[in-house]
């Protein structure tokens, strides 16, 4: 380890976001893990809860309230909605912090009191926050110091939306955002819906017109568009462990064509590291970017005239939370933005 | 076994459609199995290539050319595509068939030759066939001789649709129609993307904007619609054995709500036993309807103004195969339609 | 619905095991479900908490207090250990009850208590219970009151080892039951364990040395060696909704060989519709049982001279549990055992 | 990359194996790949096969005669058995050769005769391979210039059991191994068995009695014994992609205890990466080492007398077959064992 190293805090690591996040900054060259929090779990060790973590030699899980802060450069906060705002608000200046959970994303306040159903308890901080969608915002979140890591359906529909709305070739009025899931998205906690049996084998809708990351994708496709933006985004729940698959129906603008789409998908990310534009006639799998932090973007043109389709996949655990936010705090320590999220997908 | 049973043949009893078949049929009270084809395993036991049918002394799978057609009524026929309709016009012309190939669904022969890529062969018999959505064609189906049964995803989307196209309450030119299946809808078939490893834990689109599927739902469509329909139909595929899901997105006529939708659901289908409108704010689940020949439908507003959403499940083995097969046969002999179809689902 | 019906009710309508139970039952010719129980659900319909019986007009879930014993003939019990006796110690005498708890499978109250953590609370019940292996325990089932209804492990291994000990075929002191669960086996209680994302791809042993189903399977063994028995046996969780596979390991009596084991089988169940020997080298799967009351056991010798392997799996919720529950009915009742049972398994 | 980079061959690069060998050469720092063979796909690019490999710029499958061999230093051997040895035996003296198949693994050649069919076509390469259980051999492989690399369950079964009888604490006599394994170690080849519906929710042993890798596992034991060692080996398919579990039954010796194994163990594999020895009451599971070369090892006392149990579980992707060979092409190179193999496992 360098003697330069980062020494970082993972708050919530008893989480899958939190275990996601330890998986990777182990093996990130210039971060050492000085502390983790659970605030439940305090004073067992993190391999008794993740047991993958066997025989490293990990610092104990402790409270938030028994980190010393003045050994911590950076943290990452896997915290739950709702309270890490006040968490957050409560931490020492000095400190660098990626936010994994929903409460810095939503500018407009009253947006976020009306899907959070409370007002918000740190504004000044929301004001502070950058979003960290990297691809889009990476010159903010180089000179920020909290950044509002994004959620998942966001980055999956967001990454291949903005550069067609920037360029005016779809419709903003005429999005359909069908998104499926895997169970790890829902998190650790004990909710029927995420058991085995409710969730293996069968797939159903939900959250349906009232899924918090509605306006968030909004919001951020309103930055690209430049108008109010309502789209239609319906999340769905499948049995795999992790991945997303955002299908996005997108009605094409007078004269444009699947392959212009394509074009500029190809032109705008030609020099992103961890976004892949399919070849022609490629669908992409959510197996193929298993553990990694890429979204792969396949383009399609769709029988009926002026119609297209896109499909969008990433980890939801990694470009969807954790690889993200490991990939925002390389921005905002000004180091390569693949460090240590060089791993080849794991499939099969 | 009733004297006046109805002695029925299964054409390709080694496929998972007409293991189905035989699983229903030989608990059908008014139905005796007499033979079962499966042309490069005759010879064998049924029990040898599915051991569910264990110690049920079962007739041998044979050729068909080795049929008795003498001594049979009714043919199953679960053939695949393109060999079928040779197979049926060599058939004697006493039997009632209920094909579940694709073969006599698309009445333009233009539209078959083009998405089948070769003249249809037996062109007649496509004249001659009924297309048997049952809740739907009952009454031909009722006087059918040969009945052309719906594809799985056909069905999942025909059911929600064609009322609402009726009653003229959604916008015929823009529906998108997001299908996720399971595996079993690609057969027994040995395909490198029906391997457990490429198929387990992932998911992906797939013959987007070219599956053959689309022209048949479009073309029942547009007998609830009465004008030429072209819908954004894309199929996915995903792991779980059985369980079809159709999202589908629909932009509203002026002054309809989703409400209205519903309503209109709940009156066409009040009768039907195999069609259930799930109460407000329920998500159908394909799992609830693991095993069984129904259809739950659940109809839901969008948060985007004058747009609504449906949510279809079925079984694709069942309603989407099998079941639909013998609920059309039931018609067809007049017996009541949910004859041998009375099983609940079986979850988990 | 005949008029001589038997009136049922379940206790505990709203677990895994109760469903089952509402799933046979209500496709059962003699039995009218008059009542269902669910204390913390009471006032919901079990469409509710489990769609697939959606449309089925069934009778709102109560609490055990609310039911008006004059109107119920037979009791399903379907509630967790420990809390069982108490509920069927204050039941009216003249109920039939099948119990599918543990509460009454130990006849030894010390050996009761040692494992269950607390002396019996109704040791009188205890005694007149009689242990619901169907195929061994069969007349005594006939005249009783109170059925304690097998385990699931109990009976994946009884079955297949219990003729091979009375035969005096198999070493008792050197048997090894290494036995393989789905995950309904744990129930719909929210457990970290049976979450979807710890469940799925992967296995693991547990309960190592101590489950609680050891002692059951030992019990009854020693009622087919004649003698005190003391197996290894060892549980292991894997992904997937139903099914259980005991492989067991076993060492031959001098002279003995493994066509000797299958033959005694094959000779001991011949008249039983529900266990099925496989043909020589058919290793039976857990799939093709799924949904129904069958046992299939495959016997294969080893390389290793002196040993057989036995192979045995069932249907957890439904030979495990809720099917063998109903058969243990039609034995009380006088009525074909299969009645009611007579589906195919599900597969895939 | 370092120029003096070893320049590295994969052989099949088509299958599994292959592709896993690929994903940790292509991080491992001293490594460069410049060859990747697919006979039957020569000419493609390998993320046409593995789309995970996309936007790597590597190598275009090519034929094995294809290869320049000049610029090659060593072989990483991913064929099918059987056609491997003479492969193997038509490349060039200076090639360093880690072989996956099972052609080398047998040192006994009537054995090997016995079990494959066939009399073996390179003796001589076989009398100068080394067997590649690395914690085992290491010295034997740091000389080694072809090393056959072990079998998934062999490596499974070996690791715990070698050591108990080097000290001789447990019967040589009297060994169980109940084995499960995931899908992906049938392969990538088109099998019916390996198809998704037949796979999934369900579990089945196969080769019972005759698998390949049961004389593999004896003839290796028998290095630590000292005795012809005959073992009870059985292996089970179950749904997952990956994973390995192998529960191992034991008997011991007079006056040792299961404790006394957990020493043995800890003291024995202390100082090695790949190997740990859980807590006392932790049963391994094979999601907590996928992706990785570990191996978890449980031992835990029966509560049959004199009786213990082993639970060993590995990913059979990497320490039972690529990562594995990656660690002996490490050792034979002179360099630390984890290079490349650094990867925490991939949870949930």
């Amino acid at each position: 380890m360098a003697t330069d190293a980062i020494r970082v805090a993972i708050l919530g690591a008893s989480g899958y976001t939190g275990a996601e996040l330890l998986r990777v900054l182990l093996r990130h060259p210039r971060v050492r893990v000085v502390a983790l929090t659970a605030d439940r779990k305090a004073g067992e060790g993190i391999e008794t809860v993740f047991p993958q973590f066997m025989g490293l030699n990990l610092p104990k899980l402790v409270t938030i309230k028994e980190v010393d802060w003045s050994g911590v450069d950076a943290v990452f906060c896997a915290l739950p909605h709702g309270t890490t705002q006040e968490v957050i608000a409560g931490l020492p200046e000095h400190l660098k912090i990626v936010d994994l959970s929903a409460d810095f994303r939503l500018r407009d306040l009253d947006e976020y009191a009306k899907w959070y159903g409370h007002e918000h308890r740190a504004p000044k901080l929301q004001d502070e926050a950058v979003y960290g969608l990297t691809e889009v915002y990476r010159d903010k979140v180089a000179k920020a110091r909290l950044v509002a890591n994004p959620g998942c359906y966001p980055t999956s529909a967001q990454l291949p939306l903005m550069p067609l709305l920037e360029a005016g070739q779809i419709d903003p009025d005429d999005i359909v955002i069908d998104a499926k899931s895997g169970v790890s998205g829902a998190g650790r906690a004990l909710k029927e819906g995420s058991l085995y049996c409710e969730a293996a084998e069968g797939i159903h809708a939900y959250g349906v017109g009232s899924h918090r990351h509605g306006p968030e994708i909004e919001q951020i496709l309103a930055d690209a568009s430049g108008q109010p933006m309502a789209v239609n985004f319906t999340p769905h729940l499948m049995p795999m462990n992790r991945g997303m698959l955002a299908s996005i129906y997108v009605k094409l603008k007078p004269g444009v064509t699947a392959d212009d789409l394509r074009t500029t998908l190809l032109q705008r990310y030609a020099e992103e590291p961890f976004v892949q534009i399919m070849p022609q006639g490629v669908s992409p799998q959510t197996r193929h970017v298993r553990g990694t932090n890429s979204c792969h973007i396949g383009v399609f043109a769709d029988r009926v005239k002026g119609r297209a389709m896109l499909f969008s996949v990433i980890d939801n655990l990694m470009k969807g939370a954790s690889g993200q936010a490991v990939q925002n705090f390389n921005v905002m320590y000004g180091l390569p933005e693949t460090t240590g999220l060089e791993q080849i997908a794991l499939f099969p």
